[in-house]
């Protein structure tokens, strides 16, 4: 049997689910999960997520995707649809500090996160011997040269990338670029967003006083820590932490809030909506 | 337009939801919510929670209940159909601590709790006043005449009420009278099950030296402290907490676990199952 | 036996916590808590709230005043000393939201909150019964004529309170009130702060897209929502949580960040520092 | 300068913290944090752990010792001397599960644990790579020979160690090791005690239907999972996460409760007091 996962989005109206449901079921379907979301006092909107499982058979996939296509049509719809059992392709960025970076390989090497890593990209060169002993490729690419380099970075990341994830990448990865690259990049932020903004966000936190500290996992737009916000994390501090201590808190908050995120996407459970997000 | 709720569980097969998304679209209805879950590693089973809007006309509940009465049986599933515009009569039972009815009159004064309150029964005299400022009508039945009043106490509680919950009642109901009851009683436990059941879990959870304490609510069964659990919450302590912090620490976490406990069972998101519960 | 709190803080040196632990002993004193911070990463000031008791004697306070004046000035050093016995007034002004002023007055009659509140003030009529439940005087003072009245206002809570507390009090106090009162006042904001500061933090929050919300209880000062911050509380919302389910998931929160500040505050356990607190 | 950390504990009386205070300052010294809690609901006993610096001089802890020793036995008090910039000890015992042993790897490298790793020592032997990559002795002991090996073990951890810890070791320690070791000994339990001792606790906590998970970390004792509690860890969990869930949610917790837990050990903030700890 193969698992396929669907999303579906229109705005509201009748016979969505029924429409869609018994085209699975005449495919010899079976809908394993299901969720579904619907808007009406903001827009309107409906969003479904569903994962269902069908006999192997040649051209089944893009059978459905024709079936599904029809469907689409009558509802002004968009849709995707997804092979479960085929990893998304991550591309991962970061510059020096390495607890994303551990801890994305760590899991990666467990098997608790279902995509492949085709390499990693860093400013850090000093990185380099962790990545190796994954066995994935990694490539240094120092900060003074970005720019110049720039063509080359996404020639690399649009051939063998479905998505990007900034683990830590201190980079303003340049307008043209996310528009050249076109697809989806994550970021983690070590600041509980909206506060917290840009540089240093620790010790805005600390001078401000707050009492509680955050991260934020985000898709990244053209402007910089506003992207639609996907996970946040949390913990408490004291007038007793130090700057030292909300970075040494902080980094399983980041950790956290960006494997999540992670999951998340690679699951396809995440929708873009309205500047925010519907994590399924 | 009404709105129905539809629960749905049956063994796993294929074309549950097609079969009834299609017959809520021929009734001329709209999907709102849809929750769904399955467990194939367990015991195959499906369950669904659907929240569906309808033109209202006469007779119109008995008509679905009909028509999905069919589909259940083609299915060898069990179903039930909630008005969603009519609220649930919540008879409450309560000894001495306060903090759970309190939370209950204020929220319920102010509409968050979307069900009604035919009365109060305590075995605590002193409640009739607080009860009395939000026009319930308050029974008092002395714990040493409880057994003699039993039949009294179900008979009150039988017609006039379609589920309970005993805010921190202390007192054990029957064996009998659960029996004869035969509907849902809700219970909110004061300390973290599995652990510390039974009699003082705060002062069992003290000189257990826990660093994070809890409360449960969760359906009363013959066995005390055993049923299904519905909601838990839970927060940490220090070594300077002493039983008298861990009381007033837990109040919060009692009502909480409680006041979640009721809005999921009142909007019919608590499915029993295999000793546990499913909270859409 | 007497209980004292003593609060002393200066630039750290060398032979403080000697001077005075030897001081109370002389006095025939016990230090029951002994809490104490350091700063030399950031001004290199020191900080130290002692709780001990002594045998109850005529005249006792002001000496033992007079002692820790002349250690005080030795060290150049603020301190303050107070009966931990001597319960503070709180005077209490809210607007229309009556979640807050209704745990405060259950909790103060259930006397987990060691303190008087010689009355509660608000823009909104509708309190008075609430109030008067518990025995407390209530004076409504309309909206529109709260600037002609301030000085009335400022009569009544300059003489029978020793601080005051907004809990949810919609409207600003004026730079020339706060001069006037010239005691602490503590407000409860329903947001994250630093993020969503001034009017319908909820409503920010929730087209920020936000994976938590707060509430941050905090010192006023002339800057709105900007003073120092006591107590910060937050719970996870999805996208499925409306601006209602916001407000109510929040009320928690509000009451919850309150409570506690009000705790730490007549506990003598919060001081102001640099605009952000130290909480033992 | 040289810094100083001091438990001291006795039961409570009059003139302790003036008599410790006034001997450091009359050795130069300066109190940086004062952490101090007296119990008299349950045995009357008085604890304190003081940080202090003084100037470096030969011989200078020998003689702190030998006057606090006078000032101990005038109270009866027990106490101990820690010179806070020589890290302890830490032998690490592992079985299969890795995510504990390369947590405390990464944050041992990345300076973020103040101790020295002198060895790991695991049943599995596929741990070999890993912890070469940090330059850290490796030694396989095979659990069949576990019994037969004790001696040896014991020669091993006696002589290079001045705690262990267990850090997802499946393997029991026998009483007579326990009783030759002598020193302490940390582990982390995958269950929330007290509920869950033994085997399996995530699939224990799913049967269970509980709707919170946790990992607990605590001295080791002859008895299973019953030694006094250091740090414990909770998350949310729903009736959709299966087996593999809890247990991919619970590596987190167990990470975080074992680190906080060696954190606060080798900070000398843990004291062992009547089947429990305080944890300054």
């Amino acid at each position: 049997m193969d698992t396929y996962i669907l999303l579906f989005q229109c705005r509201d109206q009748r016979g969505i689910v029924a429409k869609i449901s018994d085209f699975i079921f005449k495919h010899g379907g079976n809908i394993v999960t299901a969720d579904q979301y619907s808007t009406d006092f903001q827009k309107g909107y409906f969003f479904i997520r569903l994962e269902f499982v069908v006999g192997t058979k040649p051209g089944i996939k893009a059978g459905l995707e024709r079936g599904l296509g029809l469907i689409a049509k009558g509802f002004s719809a968009k849709f995707s649809l997804h092979d479960k059992n085929k990893p998304l392709r991550m591309g991962v960025l970061v510059s020096k500090p390495s607890h994303c970076l551990a801890e994305i390989l760590y899991l990666w090497q467990e098997k608790e996160l279902r995509l492949e890593i085709p390499f990693v990209i860093s400013n850090f060169a000093g990185h380099a011997e962790l990545v190796k002993q994954y066995k994935i490729p990694f490539y240094f690419i120092p900060a003074e040269s970005k720019d110049r380099k720039e063509a080359e970075l996404l020639k690399l990341v649009s051939e063998k990338t479905d998505f990007l994830v900034l683990a830590r990448y201190m980079l303003l990865l340049s307008r043209k670029f996310l528009g050249a690259y076109g697809k989806e990049i994550l970021n983690i932020h070590h600041g509980f967003l909206p506060s917290f903004k840009g540089r240093n966000p620790y010790r805005q936190a600390l001078s401000s006083g707050v009492k509680i500290i955050g991260a934020t996992s985000h898709f990244v737009t053209e402007r910089l820590d506003e992207g639609p916000m996907i996970a946040q994390e949390v913990e408490s501090i004291s007038h007793k932490d130090s700057l030292a201590d909300l970075t040494r808190k902080g980094k399983n908050l980041e950790k956290k809030a960006l494997i999540d995120a992670i999951c998340a996407y690679v699951d396809y459970r995440v929708i873009k909506f309205d500047n925010k997000t519907i994590v399924f």
